[in-house]
């Protein structure tokens, strides 16, 4: 178990292999970004978007997945995230592509008021397949001390 | 339709009334965020959680629905979007919760460089049925001009 201790700053981390489906790209647009250009070819194609492509909240949602996915090969003793910063969507992310990512560890801080928990900060880059960026975003996620009174680690 | 031109500055739109139910708490986590803390109740009770609670993705999804069909409502020529800043997930959303979100236009800018198109900025806060603050975030939107050669809107 990977406790906030452990957490080497200016790690990168590559990981994943999601492999979009026009199946769920309309599944999810259906539920949650029912935008036209997110669900139809031909009101896509008058768009910048050119064909159907992934809402950038399914796109943030796969590469959580992949993050998890991660996070459970390298069990960590994570408490939840409260919150992320700066998500850029910066190309579009179509049916047939392969995403990955690739996470550095920018940061963390002990909890002044919770010394039995931590702050990660991170930079997450999802990649498709021509390795284009298409997202990046800032993460914060809190985890467990292994010390609960330990010095600031 | 609502082109860029049309949008008022520091307006505030209340919208939405979404029913989380467990089932799709579940469903959701189990695709994108499937932390022990999503999926099983006693899991969650050894955490902050308490409880299945909702993955803050899931709630940033379920508000960008909430959004979308209030854009459907008000019919806005909207472009897409680059990015959002600043998600906090402020408090547990639980199944059996019941969101709404409160939407402010805090900017908008004229693109230099495509001047048929410009920039809204806005502050989006959803609240569950207790009128509590669960997540905040600023959105960013592009938008279409009524004219793409006037002035500076």
């Amino acid at each position: 178990m990977l406790f906030f201790e452990d957490v080497e700053l200016g790690r990168t981390q590559k990981f994943g292999a999601y492999e979009v489906t026009r199946e769920e790209v309309i599944d999810f647009a259906s539920k949650y970004d029912p935008q036209p250009f997110h669900l139809d070819d031909e009101a896509a194609a008058q768009t910048y978007f050119g064909r159907v492509s992934a809402s950038g909240w399914h796109t943030s949602s796969m590469t959580m997945r992949m993050m998890v996915d991660n996070m459970a090969n390298n069990a960590q003793a994570s408490l939840g995230s409260p919150g992320v910063d700066e998500i850029r969507w910066l190309r579009p992310v179509y049916p047939g592509d392969t995403l990955r990512v690739e996470l550095v560890t920018t940061d963390k801080r002990r909890s002044r008021s919770k010394p039995e928990m931590g702050s990660i900060f991170g930079t997450v880059t999802t990649f498709n397949q021509h390795d284009e960026p298409v997202m990046t975003l800032k993460t914060i996620g809190l985890i467990r001390c292994r010390d609960p009174r330990g010095d600031q680690g």
